[in-house]
């Protein structure tokens, strides 16, 4: 694996949430594959589980971890080419990507999107720049449109908790406060498309996903609906696509809560976190015994720590082509 | 020692301050101990002495350390329960802790109380909402209401610069400009309670520690009187507890000078750090050979050292009680 | 070499740039010598380079590093003797540096000038302060009126890329929008002037250096004349000593563009980064096979690791005078 930014860069995805189950039970075993190789994380946004899980993982394989806040700890970043930079951006993308590549081995880096710009966003752009500039292998800490290591953990802790083959699982759409990205909506529905699950995704109109992301998934308007029978409901807020970055909905119907759990297969209630208690989903549901969402953002490490070895094992490759 | 929040759980306190003097004569004899092992430390408040020494700390003791300012690097923590989180706050402390706790073997946590709400900071919310959540041994970087890692500091220098067998220790007031937490006097006294010294506190009216603080203390409203004869005079500024968070007194005649300090027994000169120059104490006493600031801050590193040390012990006995 | 503030630190500088070439080829010869020391770095201001590369340096040595933002991440200092601490700084450099200087082996600060006070600048107080105060080996990260870390890392990039015995360098300021300290072309003119090259300082009339600084450099007001023949062309822009800190002009003759850049030698195209494109140098240019500027930038690790190195090998003459 070169670069890991969506489904795409994943070969197999069941062996990597093989090999991630794998690790969880020997976090250390690879302990020397990291050795004398730095990653190098920045983040553009906010971050705690992807800041701690990814760091985590790195030092299990051995890793040096350099953290940096774009923006508060080194300057603003001109994305655009061919621009006069006599604005408030001290430094260009294409320098600093390069440069950063030119002390780290992997490059991690988080940034969301605007969500005023529904073109500019779905371009990727500082996706793609650090592509272009950095040199090295990349790895996407959630950008514009996906957040990949979230939806791996996501695969791995459904096959750790399912209890039939094929689980029906339902991503549903939850009241906010805030307009939020598509990032984790859009990269879930990506990897279940992939994955050997019965996949719905349940939201009010107005709220769908892109079509190349939601992709075969069924629709489902009716969040009663949507529930019945489900193994895994995965709640999670989003602004529209459609009417690009807006609220069209604060219908407190779709708030996760016990009396809608209860139309489910005793299903386990999954998010990414942070979550809005009583907002998203009731103290009711998070607080019972089938809320697995701490489990599942201790999974972020061995969904890191999968990816990273991988990333490693062909920089090795890259590296010393005839001892492979 | 499965936590570290007070006094209350170093289980012999001279058994943990000789375990601290002899690392500082041999800081990294116990480098294997912290292999593979992970200290989170997470400010919500600003830190130069507890975030350098027990990093320090840490690594001498082979751990790896992860550090996180809340809220600037990650998302603001709502820290009651049962509410609606439709504000600014976009994570709720039970997941944002069991989440830190699944990613590190010891968790690190500085909050400063709002000085606004008496009953709200002495119930010590943050620390116990960590306890309760972290599910991981937790270590205070400073409380609501203590600073037992300071403290504890505190009685290792006494210990190391002491020239009679029970010295007589002075705390004293001292003015300031901003209206600080109760926490290092709080704490101080709640130690040398339990130590073998003689004890004085000495402020202006109106400042009394809260009485399971000040204990069996002797209490001096004249600073001149508590002076005499003193081994150690501790400097440091609170708010009050009576009238809470209020600013009573601006007194010079309370500052640390020179002819204050010639009615005591040759006395060191002791402060937590940072400390205002000529307001808590005049630049002659602090530049003096007396002062010992500086060995005192350089001890926060065995201080926290000794008690990792103790927290690793404790955990690996928990993980394996055949072992031990 | 004990301290690194300027190039009178450095016993030979071309030995300094041998040892760095060396190390580029075997970066991790050398990672026994820093185990258990600590390299304790300080920011006062933003960086991107000197930060990473300056960890990754020491992480090569086998170093810890602990890094922290004053004022974001600690307090804010005062720099000042003698004064009654009663405004918004919390904790003196005195104290501060001293504490610092406790729980490191070496430490780092980087503090820019505030382009006010030219005297108080060129008295660089916060710089001796911490060469006063921390008692510790001290490596300048940039201080108010040098950059030698990045002096070091230009003269070896030159080292790297001359393709004559003695090449022309010129050093031409362009223009900008924000006033820019001095410290760069300070810093580059005093080690040109020792180092084996034709050296040559191009810039608007009001724009002279410091005479301690320009030294002996031929002084040249006309660009297309000092492009003539150069092998190396080095690009900053800076603000007026004379005036000091004023911008005397933003004439766009001084870019640097292809059509100067024909004038040379087939000169390569070096700056310290960050830079504006378009206003200090045209994409035409810093896009061109003759730009190193992602080289010369990469070369900070090695630049920083061979006086890293130095300094630990001083460290341990002092501490142990009998083994070597």
């Amino acid at each position: 694996m070169q670069n890991f930014t969506s489904v795409k860069d994943a070969y197999n995805i069941q062996n990597l949430v093989n090999e991630a189950l794998l690790m969880k039970k020997t976090p250390y075993a690879d302990k020397h594959i990291g050795k004398n190789r730095t990653l190098g994380l920045l983040f553009f946004n906010s971050s705690l589980r992807t800041r701690l899980s990814t760091q985590k993982a790195a030092q299990n394989l051995g890793m040096e971890v350099m953290i940096m806040n774009v923006g508060a700890d080194s300057w603003q970043l001109e994305m655009n080419e061919g621009v006069i930079m006599n604005g408030d951006k001290a430094e260009h993308i294409s320098e600093a990507a390069a440069v950063v590549g030119s002390y780290c081995d992997i490059v991690g880096v988080r940034s969301f999107p605007g969500l005023v710009d529904r073109e500019l966003d779905y371009s990727e752009q500082v996706l793609n720049q650090f592509l272009k500039y950095t040199g090295r292998p990349f790895l996407s800490l959630e950008s514009a449109t996906r957040h990949p290591l979230q939806s791996l953990t996501d695969l791995i802790t459904i096959n750790e908790f399912k209890t039939v083959e094929r689980p029906k699982v339902v991503l549903t759409w939850a009241p906010h406060v805030k307009a939020l990205p598509q990032c984790v909506p859009n990269s879930f529905s990506e990897w279940m498309n992939r994955a050997d699950v019965d996949f719905t995704i349940a939201h009010p109109k107005g709220y769908e996903l892109a079509p190349e992301f939601a992709g075969n998934a069924k629709i489902c308007y009716d969040p009663k609906e949507a529930y019945e029978g489900a193994d895994f409901i995965y709640a999670k807020n989003w602004s529209s696509y459609q009417d690009y970055g807006k609220i069209l909905s604060s219908d407190p119907a779709w708030m996760v809560d016990a009396a809608k759990m209860s139309l489910t297969n005793n299903a386990k209630f999954m998010h990414c976190l942070p979550v809005r208690r009583n907002l998203v989903v009731a103290d009711e549901v998070i607080d019972s015994p089938n809320s697995i969402v701490i489990q599942q953002a201790g999974n972020r490490v061995w969904a890191a720590q999968a990816v990273l070895k991988e990333m490693i094992l062909t920089l090795m490759r890259t590296e010393s082509p005839y001892l492979f």
